[in-house]
């Protein structure tokens, strides 16, 4: 009997992430662009970011440690729900016959549905520790705003979760979700702060977008000393915590027997693409060869059609100056239901990455990410979320190039999280609405 | 670092069911009741239910031997999903402050959100094998039916899908998941069988049931050759497959180095309690010592307060009649949201225990389930479906006595599924509808 599967036992599983900053600055011969305050246009301080971040995430954020202990506290939580399976995609390769091994990392088996709660619960962590009370952010689609509500569960915290209004009002069951874990879910913009209260003068029927959301909850952090603002994804700390999804699967590919060809995953902030992928990275660094695909939506191509430059992170400019892959800050992207793709830069690392010629990044139109996902779910059983599906695209097209090529690649690819709430999405394909 | 999740090394994973049958002849001093044919009364032969099963599954349902094989293809599918995670909740014990150690194996990690998909793929596999091309089933609340409609779509079968009307109107997100995965959903009871044009001309308004759907979906399976009918609870077979369940479990807990004080299920039907609770019962039948918890909704206590009897399976008085706790065939639950725990019988096998002072059961009204599984939810992150909400508010209840009389317990109990296509019934607990 072949196997399919791996998980990893106990003794296997990493204790620290991976902080990829000082292999770049080691091997691509550069220093890391630093980020610039809004006002002054200077690289901003630890103590710029104070009111907003706890400082042990500060530090992380310019860390030129190799590698940084994941607290045992962390690790215990992360025992909730990791090591995600690494599955080899054996009936997806019999359908498509190729020649190909195909494999999947599968976040959707963690309690939110997706990777971001790796990340979450370190913030939660780390804000805890320091004496936060509350943690504000933002969600779109809701992946996000569910990992940090089960995380300030988890340590006692208030969270505050500005939704846009729009999904508020169309995705009730992650409302749901999100209020069951105890969270204070506002639709953006709203009345509780004074730039939701500026965006409703300017337009009461305001359906909010993420960088108002963001906006917001930005707001009530600085404001609050005993709150922090939680951010899902670009920054660095935020890679670096996902750096735990990459390193499993590492050691999973071993315990396979094999190792990747090709590398692919889907990039809204770039989070679950750099923590699947710099784990590697950190092997071509050190002379393996491996190509890198990020699959990205045609609606949203930063890493294809963006501009590599300092924009803000945020829509309405409030945010520090980050230099990225960018299709410019006001940029609005037709609303594709991979709303965790609808961002309009790519994190700074992962971008260096792309500038460096390491990475390929390929743009799909949304109908052909959900008909490769369709043939992924009939064949291995999982309905993936429509922002995975992109990166199901990405590995299907590559196996059947292997097949053309006669090539016995072997394909790897995160499938960042579940569709269970996303089958309006699956619905409106069904019926041929897109 | 204290380790809190298990899974299986390929090498131990299990590679047959166990099959109690001959125990409980040999422990219990007793022959299995034999089921009776409805029309004659008298015991059926294999010939009788050929028709409606393959007979690879006829063979099963009576087999003598212990062990039965997993057959290498169904074990490749296993390796799409399982190992499921055996965890230790170990943030629940820190709230409810119990000496108790509580773990739970996790099934809604599965493609399918729940145990029923282990039972799907077999059924799937033998009706493929014996030349079978589309399979017929009913469905409640949805899972059995997702758990089909992904096997079948493994296989290629044809899979038709009679869902209970009130269900298909309400859970739509429910219908597009075997939508996605290409069944043939009709709201039931319809028009495109004899017996369905019956009850509309009765109530063409009718709402539906699960008796009047098992009648739709087994008349069209016994009138086509090339049709089979499924059923995802109750009979022996069905119960063998999910045996792996605690099969694993068992071997979960060695690499843990604890042994369970207390095995705790929900029934509905009766398969996820027995194939979770049989594996440990062997070990008791040669001496270990359990106590065996079954949880029931106060609104349908088929173990508490039902007959130990012959009854029919469906509510029309079309099956054959078995022997066991029923409420009476035509018992009509209170629509509470755990819609799989609505049945009015368990599962003969199941019954034979409870009849033999083997397991205890206890009745929960609705909203104490919910209310332990917030509870649950918040120290652990997981959402499970209302039906799982039963076996944790019994762990819940078993580790507060611990705490009362100090007792180390070991309690473990079956987290079925997952309820993340449940969120309106978490809306209505915590909107205190009910």
């Amino acid at each position: 009997m072949k196997t399919y599967i791996q998980y990893l036992e106990p003794k296997e599983r990493p204790t620290s992430f991976y902080n990829i900053i000082p292999d770049i600055e080691k091997y691509l011969k550069m220093e890391i662009p630093p980020v610039l305050h809004p006002a002054t246009k200077q690289p901003v301080t630890p103590n710029d970011l104070a009111p907003l971040f706890p400082m042990e995430l500060i530090k992380q954020e310019v860390s030129r440690e190799k590698e940084i202990d994941i607290p045992e506290e962390i690790q215990e939580l992360y025992e909730t729900y990791r090591p995600t399976p690494m599955i080899r995609a054996a009936q997806l390769e019999k359908i498509l016959d190729t020649p190909a091994h195909i494999y999947f990392k599968y976040e959707g088996t963690t309690p939110s549905g997706s990777h971001k709660i790796n990340t979450a619960l370190v913030q939660a962590y780390y804000s805890k520790k320091e004496g936060v009370k509350k943690i504000t952010t933002e969600t779109g689609a809701g992946q996000w705003g569910t990992a940090l509500s089960i995380s300030c569960a988890h340590f006692g915290l208030e969270c505050q979760v500005f939704m846009v209004k729009t999904s508020y009002q169309s995705k009730p069951y992650r409302r749901e979700v999100m209020r069951l874990f105890g969270a204070n879910l506002i639709p953006s913009p709203s009345n509780s702060t004074a730039c939701g209260r500026k965006f409703l003068e300017e337009d009461k029927d305001c359906p909010g977008s993420l960088g108002m959301a963001i906006s917001e909850a930005v707001e009530v952090a600085a404001q609050n000393d005993d709150t922090k603002y939680a951010l899902g994804s670009v920054l660095n700390h935020v890679l670096l915590h996902q750096t735990i999804v990459g390193l499993e699967a590492k050691k999973q590919m071993e315990k396979f027997g094999e190792y990747p060809d090709t590398v692919i995953g889907c990039v809204g902030g770039g989070s679950n693409f750099a923590g699947f992928a710099f784990p590697f990275v950190h092997d071509v660094f050190r002379g393996k060869k491996i190509e890198f695909l990020a699959s990205e939506p045609e609606a949203c191509p930063k890493l294809t059609e963006g501009k590599y430059e300092y924009d803000f992170g945020d829509s309405a400019g409030m945010t520090p100056l980050i230099k990225m892959y960018t299709l410019g800050h006001k940029f609005m992207p037709s609303p594709i239901h991979a709303g965790g793709l609808r961002y309009h830069g790519a994190a700074p690392l992962a971008s260096i990455l792309k500038n460096a010629g390491m990475v390929r990044s390929i743009p799909y139109p949304q109908i052909e990410t959900f008909k490769a996902t369709q043939i992924f779910a009939k064949a291995q059983g999982i309905i993936p979320a429509p922002e995975s599906a992109h990166a199901i695209k990405t590995a299907i097209d590559e196996a059947l190039k292997a097949k053309e090529s006669g090539e016995k690649k072997v394909i790897i690819f995160n499938l960042s999280g579940h569709g269970h709430f996303d089958m309006q999405a699956y619905a409106d394909f069904l019926d041929g609405k897109f």
